[in-house]
């Protein structure tokens, strides 16, 4: 597949990783070409002999598939600038819409981030996905040896099973959490994960598996 | 600790096993003697040389620490029935608020079950927990050779303590969730967990870690 990751920070760097050991085609978008280019630099070693693409904001958008690997704003002002070109493409929202304080989440309480988006862009192929996997699993694609679930939530089968394809492809193991509605509890999940991490000291580098 | 078990259920069942492998002393209390027997005839085995008692709706409420093993609209009806004899004891509410179809909760979406029996009760030291492990893996004890996580959310540093302490002494890991507040991601979490029940084809044998 042909994957456009918006975004320059951590998740970026997580996601992109994961796309390209799937050995799928990247496109980093940025807010200028060196940021953009940083990423790639970063994810070169997993490339293999393939090239990571950079582009910058404003650049027609490549690709089936295209990650919104920023804070929960900066999405929103992404799927605005982007409205038209997202129609018809699998986008990905990996969002945790938290507060300041990290300790509440600032959408309405009976929605969901993924909702709020899917209102500005309806003719876009929502998917919720990667919110409960922090940027540095991701990277590694394991945690304790297990591979990381990846909640998957959204609408639309086909953009479902893409998400899930990159997933697996990329080594984890993906997890149909039904509609989009189920974006509401998994930025629940999301925000409770991101609290539990003085309790636990894990310093975000944990991950929650579903084990049976 | 002297732990009384409201429910003849299989969370009664579950629960009350980990509280008699930790050690402690246990009452259940059922709608009638003979529901109430039946578990108690059910962990018999768990015991020990110790006695398991038995009481109806309407004795008075023996220990210090008293589990709401029912659904949530039996969790307000004991919550309401015994407003008095719960004020100084830690209780703690398992419940997840789900409607008939398991795929939404009823309870206001920026509240909790938690939130609402506190409000009935408002003098007993209200513990969430247990609410994101299924019965049957209380029962064990451990899935794929992992202890469970047990999820405590409280406002009483004291009464998480006594859950936590429980949870321990029966080979289980309890985690600090934080204030009470978080029993609204906790109920997600549970209501998630059920619903991809489904998915997962795990029958409610799966559990919910936190790996690092």
């Amino acid at each position: 597949m042909d994957v456009t990751i918006i975004g320059t920070g951590n998740m970026a760097r997580g996601v992109g990783r994961r796309v390209l050991a799937g050995g799928h085609q990247l496109t980093v978008v940025g807010k200028d070409e060196e940021r953009a280019r940083a990423v790639a630099d970063d994810l070169k070693d997993a490339a293999g002999d393939g090239e990571i693409r950079t582009a910058t904001s404003g650049d027609p958008l490549e690709g089936d598939v295209v990650v919104l690997a920023v804070y929960y704003p900066d999405a929103r002002g992404a799927v605005e600038r982007y409205r038209d070109q997202l129609a018809g493409k699998t986008v990905v929202d990996i969002t945790n819409p938290v507060n300041d304080s990290v300790d509440a989440l600032v959408v309405p309480p009976d929605g969901s981030a993924s909702r709020e988006l899917s209102q500005l862009a309806p003719d876009a192929r929502l998917v919720k996905a990667f919110n409960t996997t922090f940027a540095n699993t991701l990277t590694a694609g394991e945690v304790a040896g297990q591979p990381l679930d990846v909640l998957i939530a959204g609408d639309d089968s086909e953009a479902k099973e893409a998400v899930a394809t990159l997933a697996r492809d990329g080594g984890l193991n993906p997890i149909d959490a039904g509609s989009l509605e189920r974006a509401r509890e998994l930025e629940a999940l999301g925000l409770l994960h991101m609290t539990l991490q003085g309790a636990l000291g894990t310093g975000y580098a944990s991950t929650v598996k579903i084990l049976a």
